[in-house]
């Protein structure tokens, strides 16, 4: 289902301690290129040199450590942009149109113009904001995530998505902008906090499960042990992770056809994230607990062999991944269902793995076929 | 300067009675149609049948005359459109991020999913405004702009920008959005408020002015006559007009090249616009405005043939355009024309127009120059 793979992973050494990894991505408009490595954060101007005069925002928020701002601050002004940093609310919540608006006007604050640049310092809340930010002021800017979570380094930052919620659903707001370039520190993994690190993981698995069995076998081969201990591992595994949704981006930039592989346990993930009480459920969790839903709903339909669920299931416990539901509201996670964007006209199409490292797209399955894996879900407290 | 023309307006008679005039745009992925005639917006779910249980909302304000939204509602409906209506306040005012919000909210309440389509019933604002929800709801849905007023049919509807405005600048949020399909009825023209209609004819005169002298001559063959009264010229005018306008945008969807030719004027308009009184000056009134002044500049810096000002000013005013600056406050215009956001480093790159029917892209032309022009345009009292 997905395309020929190509392994393009770029080094001069083949050691990450000589400079970081680099994944290109190809796309009809020109592509891009994702550097991968430790101690980036303090290399940004360097990876990324103005053109004379040019202006930049670097957007964080109060959860990212000041010390990654202030390393990206200082390199940016060492090689001559003219920055202003500009600052987001922790959460979630931070992706509303008000704070786009509060963005808006710090980029008109900060004299950007249309050759200036929107550098995104943080996890998804801040590069799905800052993106849709870069994607609509003055129809368009140039965008440079410096993703800081695992999920956005192997997921969010890849691919062009920017988003913004509204009240009644998430991500309702957005546009596709592709990155001028994606600056991933694996460096900045190690402050993170270890739900938002396994929120990752689940990520992680995912690609693993839909095109790629030799690193899901890796995976598990890893049994408790956690990939934070190697850096370079680690710095491997997410290029490996950029590589693979690169490849499918690549092949289909809008969403219209084969990338929705990625969406491999996201559509229950959402439902439950959109149900979970005050966002309590991390992306991640929400989308490990959706490809077991999901796998178990297509072994009982004969889509899947049963060891698929097996196999997600004993992997994520072992990555640490609890499996809870939590608080979820069950009416509210059926509205999010009946309200997921990619439902048209009751039924939706929807990734499936039939066997770990394949993934097929299965037209037309009807919303109520997951309502009830998700009512199963719930039963179960998973 | 512009791409090679080729006439390519479809008409299985030859008669505008008989039918639409169907006016192609080709696009790299994909392009659309433009039709127009007398009585269209009766005919709107004919001339855009739905898919199977496809989704859609009306949005119009106002100002549009109930008949028009009433007649696309009964057609829309007959044809197998689920379609609801949602209304935006009257003027630029509604150009705002707060009822983009409302219109988001409208759009989940109408049940739209990614299969469903905006239609855009009004003028500029409302085209701009649902364009730019049509471009961001779920990163994007089809979009089919219905422009009642000259200016829309010309100009606004085609092309692909949409825009809100933040309280500081116009236009400075937005998104490149292309639409399926655009529908113009020149018998909308006949109840637009006369002021309306002359701001439309300044675009009008612009794309004459820089692609075509033979239309320039005979708009100038008119002497006072207005063109109203005989709806199948005007539907030839507005076919030609769009045909002018598809052309340059075909040659550059994303506006980074040739497509500034069709900013002649814009530079100071967009400044005059802004530093007006209660957006007291109408959008084609300040483009004539800035395209006399920007003429006289080019002729002082020898760039233009001294006849262009004199005959633009000339056809301007003989076609009813007063040409008066209003209540225009110089230190907002100029700061407005500091923060255009065509403005690179201090300097912008500028459509000229050495002789009529032909532009030229001037590089590099400093704000200064054209601040002279403001001045000597509000000085004159032009």
């Amino acid at each position: 289902m997905l395309p020929e793979e190509e392994r393009n992973v770029q080094t001069s050494s083949g050691n990450v301690d000589a400079g970081p990894l680099v994944v290109p991505v190809a796309l009809a408009s020109g592509g891009y290129e994702i550097h991968i490595g430790a101690g980036l954060v303090g290399r940004l101007g360097e990876l990324c040199p103005p053109k004379c005069g040019a202006r930049a925002v670097l957007v964080s928020s109060d959860r990212i450590p000041a010390e990654y701002a202030d390393r990206c601050m200082t390199s940016l002004r060492a090689a001559g942009w003219a920055v202003e940093q500009l600052a987001v609310p922790d959460g979630e919540g931070a992706k509303s149109l008000a704070q786009a608006e509060r963005l808006y006007e710090g980029c008109l604050d900060a004299g950007l113009d249309r050759g200036a640049t929107v550098f995104a310092l943080g996890g998804g809340v801040v590069g799905d904001l800052s993106g849709f930010v870069a994607a609509t002021f003055m129809r368009g800017i140039a965008f440079v995530p410096v993703p800081t979570t695992l999920l956005s380094q192997v997921d969010a930052s890849v691919g062009g998505k920017t988003a913004i919620d509204l009240p009644r659903a998430k991500n309702l707001v957005g546009a596709f902008h592709q990155p001028a370039l994606v600056v991933a520190d694996v460096s900045t993994l190690s402050t993170l906090p270890a739900r938002e690190y396994l929120s990752g993981m689940a990520e992680v698995v995912k690609h693993a499960a839909i095109a790629d069995e030799g690193l899901f076998r890796q995976l598990e081969g890893l049994g408790g042990r956690c990939l934070l201990a190697d850096p370079s591992g680690l710095a491997r595994v997410v290029a490996r992770n950029c590589e693979i949704k690169a490849r499918v981006v690549a092949a289909d930039a809008h969403e219209t056809g084969v990338r929705a592989c990625l969406n491999f346990g996201h559509t229950i993930g959402h439902a439950l994230e959109a149900a979970a009480s005050g966002w309590s459920l991390r992306h991640g969790e929400a989308v490990a607990l959706g490809m077991v839903a999901e796998s178990e709903a297509a072994v009982r339909l004969g889509l899947a062999s049963p060891e698929v669920p097996t196999r997600l299931r004993d992997l994520l416990r072992a990555q640490g991944l609890a499996l809870h539901v939590g608080s979820v509201d069950l009416v509210r996670a059926h509205a999010a269902l009946a309200h997921d964007k990619k439902v048209v006209n009751g039924r939706l199409r929807l990734p499936l793995v039939p066997c770990i490292g394949e993934v097929t797209i299965t037209e037309g399955l009807p919303v109520a076929e997951l309502a009830a894996a998700l009512d199963g879900l719930l039963r179960a407290g998973a």
